[in-house]
């Protein structure tokens, strides 16, 4: 990743630059604020005690470019809500631009009808994100590709897997025969992508339902893991049961050392002290969704989570000045 | 009110009439399917551990006429997320029109800017409603009949007040030169309308900021309410805060027995026993929203909740069947 | 209200600013441009004699910051209609931004649907106004603020009661035991504000139908009027027949002076001789609305019209470069 | 033009049929009324004095095929308005579908940018009708066919030309070699397809501007007219000022009998006292514009109103019924 | 897969219905109608020497259900315009509904930016189809079955796997310990259900850019083949490239028998010659795109193709009656 | 036509200019960039074989304002695919300002519906590249001016007949009588336009269907010709069908010289062979569609081609930076 020269030298096309910060990742916020030398503007949040939001900005952005930086993990229907109230009071107080920076966006998984009489509710939000004023959005690691088409604006849809590669290659020397597993079928090809940049070879976990009373998930791993380190590789993890099966699977298929890759942590009530128990060496995913004190605890040492501030901070930068983002990738 | 035939005599202008029930207020809903002789459709409503919510049909809505009545009280973003899923998933099944029922809008008090850089929640939560797919609304007693403009679908925004009338004007005869008592400027014009359906006078409570610490706020009651039975009148009860000033000040201005009337029960937690303390003789309301029975039980027989499922059901029969709703009022 | 430095300091967000004049009210549009030190923009309007009115700019506003002038008073449907079409010459001419400027914006009373089969037309002018072309509006004391929700577009929504608040400030060392009277229960919170802002207390008029043959119209003064100078308050005065009603129930109840204070003059033909005649010391208004000479003369000295060009001469100022209006109000 | 059954053997697609009518042209929506053997449903349509105008119908129109049948001929605007929000109120009750029947549409000449820095109001106008509420449009004889392309809705354009020609036939036995004369170059097209269907040949008027002050237009007659009768045509006649320079040139380029054909009379004050003052045996228009008892005395004899009602009223029961329109003329 | 009634029976909700059938796939179109006991509707499509398509419907569809059925294969331009400009012909004739029967979308494989500065072409064509006029839209086996979140109007997204898979039941018993292998790793998931609907383990092929000039692509076989029978599963067959690395990886990896399945044989130019080549048993496909006799002819007897004429037949007599699809597939 | 200071010397009003160009017209885009002093940006523009065609840019257009250059002309489908293809692509990559140049609109003989159920397809056009994601537009000499009224977004519609008039003047000198002949009579206006600019007389060629199986059209010619020289003047020249009607019948009613003036070269195929037979002294057209070397060929030197790539370049520059382009005219 090029990195750029700091705020201050940049030229205003759209007015000034102005972050604003939900409650949802108020940290993650402060650090892209951090990178780019610029303090985030005040704005009360309130919640009523009819469970009505309020916001009102403390300064006005009339003309400004505002960037509103807000995750939407759980409480994911009030960070939801927060993010589109910001967003709709930027247009209102007559924003130059507004764009919505959402480290992790909700409901991803529901962005086709693979059943009938079932929602898309990706596109869903992605039509209230538009409507609420975002002319803009930027998000990491989207659950399929394919939902930035769900959105008629523009957007910048990055990943945060050029992180976690930087990061696992310093582990690769102290490792035998890495493979990576794909914990499940749908992120295969990302999968593919992840190993790749490693140079490592592939293998996956495939779940079958069986239809049968007393076991009804037939797991199988595909490709070859006996003896070597694995490297199980995921976008999010929410309650940890399909890493818990493919670890234990691994463990059978005669893996050596297990290392765990994803991006969003989720990490649902119970799923840290589920993964902590597992035999694995390294967690290792980011700061999209902030991860409590409590939780990271449940994991001690073995928890690592990279930083997307100035992934983040610095697209915000190249969005703001009208300079490429993809040239940050060599692309 | 003039009810009409039941449903199985009516004609099917836009296929037959299907009814489903959001979480927010499962026992009106069940009444209103009693009143119109309807069994409500089956849908799954779950919640993952993620915090996503998901639906399900249990059948397919083609080309049916759709209702799906949601209240949108606390916990708001859930039940109005809710309300958004369970929409688009009757547009995407095909439907062959789509009415979203909300005995109670939620976000109706943020109608305005009436300060700088504030949102204006209403209108958005009416363009969410809209994008997810209603193309037609029903709800109860807006805080602002405007909020009518906010939606570019057409609705029915019907009034509980009728209902309320009916019920104060049986305790007339034992009430001592009634007076109508309205607990905020702010509902002055629609406390007039309800002093003129029971033939009282009407006087009201000024509230003011005086900047001094204190005592930052100073009430007046205007208008005469002395050895005269007040009934306070609101359209919702949320802490009770400006309900229990009223009282105060109507006790103190030589107010005789005291009424309270209000469509919405959003009553916040403690807003029950905060008003029970209250020498209130009863507190009139409807189920728009629902009221737990732990909070009835605070009131005991004190509280009179009248239910508007025959009001809804009758609206609803009357959408299906194309026929006036006005002359439901011999308007 | 704080002032700002003149025009020409200003940097240009947005390409020049570019005014123009509708025929609605050319002066204050004169006065506007003269506060701003920059001339009126040519522009021809003509109505052929078909009736079609027709629009011709002099020079280009390819690029430009253009704001359109144009109050909506009577005749309404002309007025309405050629801004219509002014802001859609300067869209297809490839404006950089449209404002449109309504000092008075007409069908505001047509803002819900109060009985049935009737339009909201002030929703259905907001939407016009959008269609056309404006990308912001900016408009003085609607009759009710809930009418911003009707744009999708942002505005600023400006009161001119805070340049009727001075003037009447200067008159209350004059009066004895000053009290606003709300000659309309729709206006009470706003008369509650006014009297808030200059510490006087406040009352109502309530009008009630009364369904009696000789006496249709029921009038209560609600409040304490008796031996005190009365301001009697509210947005628009048309045909003055509520004003009257209000002055002589005023006079009844033991008013000694009497003051009427109202933003916008609509004074339909006929309303002047009226208002005349009654026993008002001063009848202040701004100019939102051209009032003629003729008008005018019916008053005499007994008129005051302040104006209302430095208030939106200083917002527009502001919005083109992208500075705070709300500042202005240290708010 | 085939007519077909009347209404009431008729099924019903889209609830009952409605039809409405503005103030523009009462006399043509009632005989349409008739047509149909349908009274038209009844609605107060009032002028405030302050000019605004307010429509409330006298019976609900849910789930009903509404027909608002309004000209926008002189009052333009008024006229334009009250269409606007006639279809706004059917769409708010609730209507099933709602058509706006314009038999004159206004600003039809203001279509193209001929120049820099003019509106296209047709435009504008398309965009109104279809935004107040408009799901169909039935209009007659367009001054350019292209306006079709401006509405985003289905329209029915109709041409009256199928009822002057049927007249017109009638004359040609008593006529000498007979040539059609298209009063505008902008004519040209539908002059020869009026010319064909009678079978005459074509000579057209040209007009040019010289830049010389004492004679700033040159006219030429291109074509034969010597010794002929001539039938001067054109779509709609307004001041009338056009069809008076081609009569004096017609004269002088030795034609003999006069006659003049157009579909829309707007005929703005003065025009038929300059029309009657010419050597034209006959004008032959339609009713789309109603054209009052002191216009027609000032012609005499000489005019001859040929009434669209019977097209209009059979193109209506056919949309409503959803049969073709084309087959109506064979096509 | 349950069949219904035939159309005779059934109910008119929408007006009657009416097929059209674009010139991509004509043969399609004429089994779809003869499934209905319904004839297609005439309609001229005109190729214009100046390359512009014009199209004329034989009689109206006023107030119909119209089904317009157009593959987009190629000539993939002219095809989807063909769509574009009958959808918008049916729409400008006051259809009461129309749905675009699209068999094989185009474009499907642009439909995520997986590299910066370039299209989603799939969602811009959702987009053109949705504004042409298409109300609902049908297709068969997305690329991704995310792309219907790119239309915002109702669609029936149907596989044609439920038709492959009854074909391929049949040889299992002929077939040693089978095995499906997914040529590609986004086919991952759906190879997976395929494999799973047929109770047979599945592999995958692994492709990667290696950067070397001697050898740019290693493919790695994943999973089990040898001594097995193989089915080869995709969604569509362009140049058969990817085919063919696998036939011959599977074959070097120890494959016995070969068997090629996949839903839409767009087959472009030499295609067919090139898998004709390969020791493949049986190629299985289906008419969703049309295959010439001359393409047919290269693969003799190893050709299935398998018609999805009664599955589009069935699923469009259902949305014309408005019963469920879902039942179909016992969903 | 004034042109202006060269591009170096300009602000910057919507961020640098970038000008791209389609496989339509790239040697008018060549030649626009020459007069602008820019180069093209690159973009790779590939036709998959399976018809899908796919664009890549080879740098960011982030916040830049962007021109894509590309004609209409056959093959139409594929260039207007193209076009829009990368209209969507340049506002994906989040472009500043995105305008489409299209110095051939297709369809724009499609304009109206003349006929019973026919499309509208240059509506459809407009639409199409609004959607793609223009915000602005540029052509020449659409066939009908009320074309522009199709599109939303304002636009430059220019007319290269100043430059087809500046060299036809030249010729002047050496005519006997010049009259123009306008070919078709819905070039009847904008032929009187051209014979105003030159200051000759005009006359028309009116066709008109006879319904006899021998003779099916009769031409006249209707003004006079004899001993003059006529210029036959068009908008564009497909097959030249009519022109071949034209130059035969002004040659039988006595034309000496004969010359040809037209915009658009569409020139189908055996257009030219056609052309070149007849005796006409010179054919004047432009490059706004490209003229094979071929087709140049067969007219030698008898054929002028007029570049406007000049006026092209000149209204991008002042559009760029914000600049009326009325003002290039005089007007």
């Amino acid at each position: 990743m090029t990195t750029s020269r700091t705020y201050k030298d940049s030229m205003m096309f759209y007015g000034g630059i102005k972050l604003f910060a939900g409650t949802g990742c108020p940290h993650l916020a402060s650090q892209i604020a951090e990178y780019l030398h610029i303090p985030l503007s005040g704005c009360d949040i309130t919640l009523f005690p009819n469970d009505n939001l309020f916001v009102q900005l403390h300064q006005s952005v009339r003309g400004q470019d505002v960037y509103v930086i807000q995750t939407t993990s759980p409480p994911v229907q009030r960070n939801l809500m927060e993010l589109l109230i910001m967003l709709q009071t930027m247009r209102l107080d007559s924003a130059g631009r507004v764009t919505a920076v959402v480290p992790y966006l909700c409901y991803a998984r529901s962005d086709k009808k693979d059943k009938p009489r079932v929602p898309i509710t990706a596109r869903l939000v992605a039509e209230m994100i538009e409507i609420a004023g975002a002319e803009r959005y930027m998000t990491l690691d989207l659950h399929a590709g394919q939902i930035q088409g769900f959105f008629s604006i523009p957007g910048d849809v990055l990943s945060a897997f050029h992180i976690l590669t930087v990061h696992i290659r310093k582990r690769l020397p102290d490792m035998k025969d890495p493979v990576v597993l794909a914990a499940d079928l749908g992120f295969a090809k990302k999968g593919r992508n992840f190993a790749a940049s490693i140079e490592a070879p592939i293998a996956f976990i495939e779940k079958r339902r069986t239809g049968r009373e007393d076991n009804p998930e037939a797991l199988t791993l595909i490709g070859d893991v006996r003896g070597r380190d694995v490297i199980i590789v995921d976008d999010e993890v929410d309650t940890g049961g399909s890493i818990c099966q493919a670890v234990e699977l691994a463990q059978k298929s005669g893996a050596r050392n297990i290392y765990l890759v994803f991006v969003h942590p989720i990490l649902t009530s119970g799923a840290p002290e589920k993964l902590a128990q597992l035999p694995i060496c390294e967690v290792i995913t980011t700061d999209s969704v902030p991860i409590s004190e409590e939780k990271r605890a449940v994991f001690g040492d073995r928890l690592k989570v990279l930083s997307v501030a100035p992934l983040l901070g610095e697209v915000i930068l190249r969005a703001h000045e009208g300079r490429s983002v993809g040239e940050m990738f060599d692309e």
